[in-house]
């Protein structure tokens, strides 16, 4: 593939990601058509229920009054192949007689998994698959988590002072780090699907747990995990904006009638030990839409999620200062030997105003 | 001052670090003589009672056959004007009729102040300062410490898991850092004047407190708090190579007599909680021409050095792996509110192999 190629498939990505705060629980994807003349259309998916990123840029195309015919497109995923609540992709591209498309990486949805290029070669375009693909799969890997593994793309945030405290003894926390990683921290919550805390935090710091600290175009779906419906009905999290979702280990209709009365969403899943089933809640979460999970919870619940090997990406900041004592990031163990901790590789290392991020996965973990 | 200057400094700063591992106490010194002709000459301090840095770099022309004469000298900081263990540097360079001094910055030491660059003007050498000057004050900022505070520069180095464990509960602690962080870590200690440990780490790890992953002309004295005298006559550290310096709280002849008996020096600088005073010791390692002061110790000394905010700089390694419960890298406190938290500044944040190496000062800390 040629530079040109390249050029064009760096445009649909920045495209792409232009779309992740907007489309969830679609894959954000970014098209670049190229007319023979060398004119350029850009276009990304739209909100749930409106066009995708080809059917949005031929809509441009026409309105333009500019014939995509002989085209060639730049996807950053496959054209889809099967009427959702859209018509599909490749049909339109088809239709509309472009002479290439370039696809990044090939669509990990069962209903698609090549469909839609097969379909576009059948029609006689020619079709080039893989340019840029690492970057195209790690643009919506949660969206290739939910589709392959059933499960959401586990990103774990936590706060700390340099010496990975996360709270004072007293639980006071606001704020160890900046405004500036706050609102870095807001941004990873609004493209998130869901943003997930325990009954600690609720009780303890009642959070509202939703996105302000940034311009978001739709609010995520807010999680508590609270195996005995401890939630009161007062707590803020169960205010809008948004919906949501109280996973329980019993379902006493006692305590789930006035969370219900709220408008929140009580679901049951327990496991032998009495507690929400982390696992069963990930696949729950999953068949429900959420690509990526944002979990901002206590040390416990982290620590549970640590435990059964749940996290696939911790979101760390440090702020440079020091508690001394205090509340710790995860709660787990006590390891027998040093070759039993978890195993990380730093991704990515930033500093965000006085703070760092800190961004690890284990290793190999997005090899799904 | 032109470009060429800026040239010069840089290749005598860069000369200036190959010279500190050599030469503490004597302050690592660059100094780079331009001829006439533009032949360039570049020299360090050398070890201990041998040529400071101009001196070298003179004794280098002669042995070239060169003259220095009318040559512009670039030196990181100013010449010294007092006998100490070897003859005026600022006599040297009258003698050897260069034309102009260029010097980073004025030297720290009472002793010479100023004196050095007021003999060379008073020989009709032309002597500009300030080039690159923080950069030079930098490289020899223990060197400043002493003379300046009376105190050594105080970095405490601390290698922990991404959630702040430097041990498992157990004490286990070996490795969880990198070979490469570990060897990097040596690379400290080997600038440093001394390696200072308390009595916990002693007993508990039994560590040598050398300099061995790298090589080195010269091991750092090393320092034991040990308030109660309680290192076993059978510790690695009292093993050569290089110097033991014991500080305790009261000199029990019966325990410090074996320990004398192994060639470590005990010295009694009690506190009034029957304690090691810290400050003291400072004082002291100081006095004894540390500058340079490299501490590796246990979370509870770590702790004490942070409660009496005599830590300059913070040398942390983190490794990407997590160990949920053990120990923690300072003990101290509990604060009653988070604005009581020791503030940092992240200085530098470097990858060494797989683990993360951050450098953090409390703000204004080195602008003494």
């Amino acid at each position: 593939m040629s530079e040109s190629d390249v050029a064009g498939m760096r445009q649909a990505l920045g495209e792409a990601r232009n779309a992740q705060l907007l489309c969830p629980p679609n894959p954000a994807v970014g098209c670049v058509l190229v007319l023979p003349d060398g004119v350029r259309i850009a276009a990304h998916t739209r909100a749930v229920g409106q066009a995708h990123a080809e059917a949005a840029a031929l809509e441009i195309a026409r309105e333009m009054g500019r014939s995509p015919e002989g085209a060639t497109a730049y996807v950053t995923l496959e054209p889809c192949s099967h009427h959702g609540r859209t018509p599909p992709c490749a049909d339109a591209l088809v239709a509309a007689r472009v002479a290439r498309v370039v696809v990044a990486v090939a669509d990990p949805n069962p209903l698609v998994a090549g469909r839609g290029i097969e379909r576009l070669r059948a029609a006689g375009i020619q079709v080039d698959v893989g340019l840029l693909a690492d970057e195209a799969r790690e643009l919506n890997l949660g969206f290739f988590s939910r589709m392959v593994r059933r499960r959401p793309w586990v990103r774990m945030k936590i706060a700390a002072s340099l010496d990975g405290r996360t709270a004072l003894d007293d639980g006071t926390s606001q704020w160890i780090t900046s405004p500036e990683a706050r609102a870095d921290g807001h941004q990873w919550r609004a493209r998130a699907g869901a943003l997930l805390t325990g009954i600690g935090t609720v009780l303890e710091d009642d959070p509202r747990l939703d996105v302000r600290e940034v311009e978001t175009p739709r609010q995520p779906l807010r999680v508590v995990v609270d195996s005995r419906l401890q939630t009161p009905a007062s707590a803020r999290i169960l205010q809008p904006p948004g919906d949501v979702l109280v996973y329980a280990a019993s379902e006493e209709t006692a305590r789930a009638g006035p969370l219900r009365a709220t408008g929140a969403e009580v679901a049951c899943l327990p496991n032998p030990h009495g507690k929400v089933d982390l696992l069963a809640m990930l696949n729950d979460l999953a068949a429900r839409g959420v690509n990526e999970l944002h979990v901002e919870a206590g040390h416990k619940l982290n620590g549970s999620f640590v435990r059964e090997d749940l996290v696939d990406e911790y979101l760390v900041y440090l702020a440079p200062r020091l508690l001394g004592r205090g509340r710790d990031m995860l709660d787990f163990g006590p390891l027998v030997a040093l070759r039993d901790a978890p195993q990380l590789e730093f991704l990515e290392i930033e500093r965000i105003g006085p703070d760092l991020r800190i961004r690890a996965r284990p290793p190999g973990r997005d090899r799904f």
